[in-house]
């Protein structure tokens, strides 16, 4: 079993870089606090005698070789970045877990056959620069250096050149690495394992994602002066697809969300219809067949909405990722070690797109989770307990090992 | 007559300073921009002889003295601050008009028996510090000076502290100046105008306003992995307090508008629903009776909607001015300039809030209104012809010459 102190310590101690203002964290990618955040991990990796190497994207790579010259590693990781209201455990649970799991096989004088390679990917939460998932993105072949080079943030930067000002640019091909596996933990972000009273999830799935980042073009105009029969109103536009998205996501039920995280007035200013109204609808499901058919339903009802009020409408895929079913052995091996260690467990699909999804695009993936206070998550509330941290923690051990074969 | 095309010449070489990105101006209130733009028209009053007072919230006074020393000054004016996308034309017509009167007066080497004195009021259009109209709103004793001081742009700078940075804190105690009468010369900012083919509108009235600003307490969670039954949706809510507001407006017609221009959502993250969204709404009627019940309609509504979403729902009124009557004596001036001149005209109820609604508390006050092409404004595209400001600049010269007496 690993050490859930140990573990609780160093998310206690990444915490404190990129401090939120409600308990949180806000280390969002390539900020300098993500700079500090990559430090700390490698001193810490170090300590523990792991070599790192980073690729183009940023991704870190920290590997505790094996006994094998020819076996192919297997890799656990997750993210340290964070929302900018973000929780202290979403990602970093998964990337300190495994260390953890490296500093327990050093503690127990265990080598494994094949090498393990603990992995912080680069802007898993896309916050900063949409999509989410990009550094795995890119190295699964989803996307291309150069496309994920120009992603801007809110300021106009681009992912390209904040990498390089806070020196994080590595030299190695990105995605040239093979994985004989990749694991990942992390919290649920969810209701049900707690809502079950189950300590672990076995997540077989995980659910399907559009990002639909709408541009609709109305017309400036006084609030005052100008009659409501001359209005060309995109923020009314905005308000009528929003209701209608929820009316898909709740007719597509279950297991279908729907909603709006991002929305951009323009000039917004109190006494001006904007001219200029731009948002992201998130949708997801697990059924391919459903989320591309409420995607086709909400392009067309916007269509619709927007044409009857004179307001023009532009919709652009800002982010998408098909369901995803994980390697059956890999979800099998993780079951077996709940099991074995006497941890309640059930199957669980994944709400949230993971570097996970990406990994499985090109090796045999899986996820572990771990139940989180209310479910809630994308919150500086977000809250676990050591013991569901250590439960985790645990089954990532066991897994682990046997498919790294001792 | 006015010298039309020195007016023109005047107005483009106002619009130079604070240009917009798209032809239009971006001279918000207490900016460098702003602070240039007084410096200019202050260079061109003295150039025609007139003498300046500032008073503590920055309103400029420029007075051509009377040959009575008893007799209280008549005062023409309007404000040189734009929307951050404004038209050349809103509000810097009525100031640049009110000097192109002084400069006829001296070029025909008319005296007056009262002085005149033309007016350049600090932040009329509120979008930088709500509300509007406010220097005008402390001359009138609407607000206090502290208040007024005290009101934060999105950055949380306060007026006090930008109206010292641009150095234009004057001595004068705010409101203490006496009005003999009055006058404002405003392009119309709607589209009644222009579709009846008249020159002058003689503004009988203004209808009045409730800006009101709702927060929306939701609960920050993850888009993906929160089920729909579990979500505490603030975007939800607004969006339908959106549609309301419409449907509102839309019963009660003829004459009520209802819209939003401003809103915020944070955190603003793709991937997390909202835990806080701000906006305002705008709602306007010439009916006091109307006005105050379409504010209970939509405060009571608004709340049923938050409740059965789960959300916390507060609201501020932000701006506020009940219907405005214009004294009798001064439309009729207007009216019969109009006609003396032979231009065009017809009886108006000002869409959009003016200084003239709140110097029409401490004197007797009235306004002019020109066309503006397609009825629009607070948009760069806000245009209007140089015949249309000279016909509304000889008519405020008649009805300013006869109310200051030859
Ligand atoms: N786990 C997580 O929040 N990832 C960000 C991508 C998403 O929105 O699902
Ligand atoms: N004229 C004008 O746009 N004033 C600003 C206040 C308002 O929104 O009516």
């Amino acid at each position: 079993r690993i050490n859930p102190d140990r573990l609780w310590d160093s998310l206690m101690d990444m915490a404190k870089i990129g401090p939120g203002i409600a308990g949180g964290n806000n280390r969002q990618t390539l900020t300098d606090a993500d700079a500090e955040g990559r430090r700390l991990f490698q001193s810490w990796c170090e300590d523990a005698g792991l070599t790192m190497g980073v690729d183009r994207m940023g991704t870190m790579f920290l590997t505790r070789p094996g006994t094998d010259p020819d076996a192919l590693p297997v890799y656990v990781g997750s993210h340290l970045d964070t929302q900018p209201t973000g929780g202290k455990y979403d990602g970093v649970l998964g990337v300190l877990a495994g260390l953890e799991v490296v500093r327990t096989l050093n503690d127990l004088g265990i080598r494994t056959k094949h090498p393990i390679v603990v992995t912080n990917w680069a802007n898993e939460e896309g916050a900063r620069f949409a999509p989410a998932m990009l550094a795995s993105g890119v190295f699964a072949g989803v996307h291309s250096l150069d496309y994920a080079y120009g992603r801007k943030d809110p300021d106009g930067k681009t992912y390209g050149e904040e990498l390089k000002r806070i020196g994080w640019v590595g030299e190695e091909e990105v995605g040239a690495r093979k994985m004989h596996a990749y694991f990942e933990l992390h919290i649920e972000q969810g209701p049900i394992l707690e809502a079950e009273t189950k300590q672990i999830g076995v997540v077989t799935h995980c659910q399907g994602l559009w990002w639909l980042e709408f541009t609709l073009t109305g017309r400036e105009a006084h609030t005052g002066s100008t009659p409501m029969n001359l209005r060309v109103n995109a923020g009314l536009a905005m308000a009528r697809i929003m209701e209608m998205v929820q009316t898909v996501a709740m007719e597509n039920q279950p297991g279908a969300v729907g909603g709006v995280g991002q929305v951009n007035f323009s000039p917004n200013s109190r006494n001006v219809l904007p001219g200029k109204v731009v948002f992201t609808v998130d949708i997801r499901t697990p059924d391919l067949a459903k989320l591309n058919a409420m995607r086709a339903r909400i392009e067309k009802e916007a269509a619709e909405i927007c044409e009857a009020l004179g307001v023009g409408c532009a919709v652009e895929a800002v982010g998408h990722f098909d369901p995803v079913t994980f390697d059956p052995k890999l979800v099998a091996s993780v079951r077996a070690a709940a099991e074995r260690l006497g941890y309640s467990h059930m199957n669980l699909i994944s709400g949230a797109g993971h570097d996970a999804c990406w990994a499985a695009k090109v090796a045999p993936a899986t996820m572990i989770m771990c139940p989180c206070v209310g479910g809630l998550s994308h919150n500086e509330a977000e809250e676990i307990s050591k013991d569901w941290a250590g439960a985790g923690c645990d089954v990532l051990l066991h897994a682990v090992l046997e498919t790294a074969e001792v």
